[in-house]
């Protein structure tokens, strides 16, 4: 173990109070970045992450960008050849708080409530996403520098101000700034755990691509009565194309859609049965459900996470007014995306969905496509150095494995990082399900905070033992 | 042949332009019936029908309704026992001329006009639909009464002017007037010859029974990343479900739904197919197909005529704004109408297609349905004495066999009589596709309305032949 582990750990419990009142004022900055109006709030929100940047004992400034600014900071003092350098990655900016009167206090006046069953928690906008779970990072650094005057690895810090409106400014300002920003890895503190006492790096994101089919049979709309029979119903040969995309198992029947996917290591699938088994009900109960619409022999959270989908999105076709009419339509359209995985190019899944859909169609129907942008699935080797040594710091923190978990959605800012600076991430978050991030009364609680700091203070140490 | 026919049949020719402009009386009265503020127009065309009807020689008045009235009038000076009674159904209203601008002249102020191809024809809203089609009748009736004294049957009269407003205060009156009304047979002049020189007896109309179907996955709309894989859905599940209810062939799948259906006289299924390899082409080509989608093995007039669907008219669900939304949608639903055949019970149809839908969705979706009017088919024996009958003054008088048609929608008329009186009705009409009916610049084709007229003065002295 690192000689001033010990004496970091102890600091940030000792800082605790310090730490969450450096939280409080950049949880009281309403750095909303959706709305114009707010523009000087993300600013200011900006200059507070570089000022506490430079306290910490960065090298810190804002960046102009055509948006809100991005923060930049570097501790280069202990840099030596074959260290490793870290890149933190965060965000300043948070969703809109609406609706207010939900809240049941002002969103940007944090404060520590009690909760049943978490405890201590922390409740404003940002309280978790993503200004609680960056600052957990800010504070095992600073420990860090207060106890061994230096950090363990090199670390450099890149704040965004656009992650809840689409990270505009981020990919030409990456491109502008790769020399500066390249590093060894990234580590993105955006994510959750398992559970509340179960720690989680997130090793799988899965892609996206998506395209709508427009679907056109007769030339204009037909009276039913006087074309009924030989004339083609766009509607049905919508849902015949469709219904042929997945099999009797939910399975994806489009032919050369899967391939390219490797299997899942059997390590990891064992675990996430595991995990399956305690999660599945939750889950599917929650929104209504019982029975785990996936693929036959993968578990829910194969499906989730490890499993490429073919979602409908949106129908549309023929008379939407209440009641009835007798209308053959002419047109039928379905929006439709697609989940992917390590392994396919969404490019090549969406031709071949099209090409599948084209050839489902019975005489007498077209398809038009509109639409058909896709990012490629992020997979990080889950026996890497820097995902071991995370993982064995999070377990000496929480007494707990960490799991090694995929991610339903996408991340985008991790694959703009892997694509445009050919960098891998880490991502480890200390963020919970019931936090209602983007909802009001969002919350972080304050274990999350103060375990996660002491996490990422282990986690340094960790990639410095590793080298 | 009847010794006043050939004498009958002149004085038609002779009466030719009064006729004419006893039909212009009638078409210079605005009868809109679908808005009340032509309510006063629509009580002046009954008063003109009854008046015309007591000029011919009959008992007749104007009866009030709850809504537009009733036109009825008797020829009962000829009634012996054992001879025919028919009744004669019309409608006095029509369709609003809208658009105006579209119309070449003022649609209540009828003219005649040459046409390619058709040669003269009457243009004016309501030309065909129904007015011309109705003084057919009376002006045969009326040449009966000159020339002969006398009807060659006994014929009631019975006109409505809620036609093109779905005939609210119908079903009332029938019930009412039962006794008054009842007839061996209802004489119908609404529909349509095969084409200009070759005459058709309308013998079959297609029923129909409606429902729509919305299925529920999820109990909420969710995020396509955190829930794609394991959650159903609905817009799959809705899409396997329709896409069951066809067969590979175009038939329909459900089962049962075809029980009870009568195989098709092989003389009329030969006649329809030769009457099929002219129309098929046409027909297709007029809206963009070149395919027939129903049955394989059933030409497309035994497809249109005399076998039933299951049309999708609607189909909504998820996302329907522009652009994409990575939405697991909660609900999906289907806008369902079926075309029945005889033989099919539109109550038992709808519960077939309903239970069809139910057993043919995935677990966890539940379906609801809502609506589910119908109303049978009607078909009529193509060899009773009247349509023989009918169809040989109609050869006489064209030069042409008569088709025997079908009809792919509904005539509410028809059914009604059956269901509230028993009667059957024969259905001859001199209308053509190319009338514009419901459209500017409808027209009846001169030729329509007077070999119209002779036609009708036939099938009148043919009924009494054959008594």
């Amino acid at each position: 173990m690192n000689k001033h582990l010990p004496a970091v750990l102890d600091r940030l419990d000792q800082n605790r109070d310090a730490g969450l009142e450096r939280l409080f004022q950049l949880l009281r900055i309403d750095s909303v970045s959706t709305d114009p109006a707010y523009a000087p709030s993300c600013r200011k929100a900006a200059e507070w992450c570089a000022e506490a940047l430079r306290d910490i004992g960065f090298d810190a400034n804002v960046r102009d960008t055509t948006g809100h600014p991005m923060v930049v900071g570097h501790d280069r003092n202990v840099r030596t050849p074959g260290q490793p350098h870290v890149l933190f990655y965060g965000h300043y900016d948070v969703q809109p708080a609406d609706p207010l009167e939900l809240w049941t206090s002002a969103p940007f006046e944090p404060r520590i409530s009690d909760e049943p069953g978490n405890g201590q928690v922390i409740v404003a906008r940002g309280a978790q996403d993503n200004k609680g779970q960056l600052m957990t990072f800010f504070e095992a650094a600073r420990a860090w520098k207060e106890i061994a005057g230096e950090l363990p690895v090199a670390v450099s810090v890149m704040l965004e101000g656009e992650e809840e409106c689409g990270s505009p400014s981020l990919p030409a300002f990456l491109t502008a700034s790769g020399d500066e920003l390249k590093a060894d890895l990234v580590l993105v503190c955006d994510t959750g755990q398992w559970d509340k006492d179960t720690p989680a790096i997130t090793t799988m994101l899965r892609g996206l691509a998506g395209t709508e089919a427009i679907v056109t049979g007769p030339s204009r709309d037909l009276h039913s009565g006087m074309y009924g029979g030989p004339a083609v119903n766009p509607i049905r040969a919508l849902a015949k194309a469709i219904a042929s995309i997945h099999d009797d198992d939910g399975g994806i029947a489009i032919a050369g859609f899967l391939d390219g996917i490797e299997p899942l290591p059997d390590e990891q699938r064992q675990q996430w049965a595991a995990l399956s088994a305690r999660a599945e009900g939750p889950l599917l109960s929650s929104v209504g459900l019982k029975t785990a619409a996936g693929e036959k022999g993968c578990s829910v959270i194969e499906q989730l996470w490890a499993r490429p989908t073919v979602e409908f999105n949106g129908i549309t076709g023929g008379y939407q007014g209440a009641g009835s009419k007798t209308v053959i339509p002419s047109k039928a359209s379905v929006k439709i995306t697609c989940r992917l995985v390590p392994g396919q190019d969404p490019e090549r899944c969406l031709k071949l969905l099209q090409d599948h859909i084209r050839a489902h169609l019975p005489p007498d129907c077209t398809v038009d496509f509109i639409g058909g942008r896709g990012s490629a699935a992020v997979g990080f080797d889950t026996s890497s150095p820097a995902v071991r040594s995370a993982a064995t710091a999070l377990e000496a923190e929480w007494g707990q494995p960490a799991i090694l978990m995929g991610c339903g959605g996408s991340i985008p800012i991790v694959s703009s990082f892997k694509d445009v600076l050919g960098m891998d991430s880490l991502l480890v978050g200390y963020g919970l399900d019931d936090d209602r991030i983007h909802s009001p009364n969002e919350k972080y609680n304050l274990t999350s905070f103060t375990k996660g700091a002491r996490s990422w203070a282990r986690i340094l140490a960790a990639f410095a033992e590793a080298r």
